[in-house]
């Protein structure tokens, strides 16, 4: 699938060069860091976003601020640093995920009484392999989920959970891109997904970019559309998934699943394997960020609230497409089956 | 209860002077209009909205413009008239319903051989009766709805059904005005409203100006604030409402109903006599407006689908609070028995 944009990418001065999402559509504008502050300033203004990015994002920030100040890496830069990258956004578990796995292989590579440049070195590859394997887990999801996929499907999705949220070709719009790649018609309802628009802004822009139909509605406008009798079943992705499949994702995802329920439409929920957290029970353990009230904008006097995420309990999932397969419920024993 | 604007008013120089919604809440500017096309302007651009202040500006209007040229005021010029203003908007039925009172007013005055002065005055009197009688609608709807809330309670209303949707202290809002002037404690959750945000913009700040608390929240947040236990009751406002209790408002109201249904929430209407429309039979006959997608703002490429209002079935709705009490199912029984 050519989508014609580089979401990340080592960037030719050794720091990771990605494309700032918070101007899109508008502007297609490149970025280059090189620092912990800048990749932590990215993550938390939303430049770069989605769960299994924001994973890839930190591990390729570590090696690019690692690389820049080589002779100060030692095991307390590290810690430091992962500390840092780690608690930029608290909801999806991917990040420290990713920063566990960097942190890990650095461990190890001191104490095998590596210097800087090979600490570096080790760093580095398995940054690379954090992406490349998110890569194939997102072509894997594709060819899990477009099993579900009837030709001429119309599909709603919530945010972006595609190729601007992953390393490669999404989680959720995996499977409509793998759908199309299988030669069938599928068109998509792009929930707008406020405060931030990325439904609106991100997937109505990689969709059109793919040729592929998509039809930008407010979020207030997903039950009168689902009423219409117009949607074949609704995907989005995750940004944590508790042990017993409740999940959390964007605001707004949990009325989608509720309202998806009451009109008899499949509710799916596609993510990577880094996306579950078998540390949890249920999904009220799941930290939830709470971002600035200006980022709705009220009158003034009135005071916000601004979650950045809810969670839809598994009762309202019918499926979860992971890049080991479509699993079903009872999730307690399909994840644990899947995953271990 | 002292509110400290004015919707609507006449104008020093005989016009209609109303506040201009669509500068909320950044600017209050007042505008004065006195013909058939800045009325129409300014009903479909949503500088004055809301069903029951949109009849009463249509009506005011007519006399607006008519007396800047009483002398070219005939049958015809009034039938082109309020057919002009008659079309202006499709959903809510008060515009309808207040034409069709002033189009009568003007035949029954020309067939008794008024000249248009008379006419004009006959017409001046009816449409400040129709603002007159709004008023004490609203005072009703509050003096029924003010007895359904609790001391303390939480309260989510979507859109504007306040004192800026109608000629007095609003419908859904006005049931909240109601409980405070009661001694009540209330506080509301004021859902922003996409794509025009009269949640956040309107609501918000009328409820903030009269002292009451209020919590400004994105659409897509609803499900997840209901399902944090917060919401004792939704209330929202009405564009038309069909002899079986169907009742059409703004996009997403349907929605936030579903799922105060699903968290077992009361979710009730408010709206005067002139909003119900006892010609049809059920809402699946109410008239939708759909608008420019321009509102929305998708990425290029995108299509979007932008309908202003949606409809609520009957089975949703707790109760429908009105200026003659609050009726309950079944809906075509109740409401017959209150309007007929």
């Amino acid at each position: 699938m050519k989508l014609g944009f580089e979401t990340i990418a080592w960037g030719p001065s050794g720091g990771v060069r990605f494309l700032d999402q918070t101007l899109l559509p508008e502007r297609e504008v490149y970025v280059e860091v090189d620092s912990i502050a800048e990749m932590v300033e990215a993550i938390q203004a939303l430049r770069v976003r989605g769960a299994p990015l924001i994973g890839i994002s930190a591990a390729m920030g570590l090696v690019a601020a690692a690389g820049q100040q080589a002779s100060r890496v030692t095991p307390e830069w590290i810690r430091r640093a992962v500390s840092d990258l780690g608690t930029a956004r608290p909801t999806a578990v991917n990040l420290v995920w990713a920063l566990d796995r960097m942190q890990s292989v650095a461990e190890e590579s001191f104490r095998s009484g590596a210097g800087p440049d090979e600490v570096i070195a080790s760093l580095r590859s398995e940054a690379q392999q954090i992406w490349d394997e998110d890569v194939r887990m997102c072509e894997a999801i594709g060819a899990a989920g477009e099993t579900l996929v009837p030709d001429g499907a119309t599909v709603m999705t919530h945010c972006n959970a595609g190729a601007l949220a992953t390393g490669g070709i999404g989680t959720a719009l995996a499977v409509i891109y793998a759908a199309k790649m299988a030669g069938k018609n599928v068109r998509v309802v792009s929930n707008e997904t406020r405060p931030l628009r990325q439904g609106a802004r991100l997937t109505s822009w990689e969709l059109a970019r793919a040729g592929i139909p998509v039809t930008s509605i407010v979020d207030g406008a997903s039950a009168a559309v689902m009423a219409r009798g117009e949607v074949d079943f609704v995907i989005t992705g995750a940004d944590r998934i508790a042990a017993n499949g409740d999940a959390a994702n964007k605001i707004g995802t949990y009325g989608v699943a509720v309202l998806a329920e009451a009109h008899r439409i499949p509710f799916y929920v596609a993510a990577p394997s880094s996306t579950f957290d078998l540390s949890l029970t249920a999904g009220d353990e799941i930290p939830i960020e709470v971002r600035a009230g200006e980022e709705i904008g009220a009158a003034p006097g009135a005071d916000t609230f601004n979650p950045a995420f809810d969670v839809t309990p598994a009762r309202y999932i019918a499926a979860i497409v992971t890049d080991r397969g479509v699993l079903h419920r009872p999730y307690r024993k399909s994840i644990t089956e899947a995953l271990t």
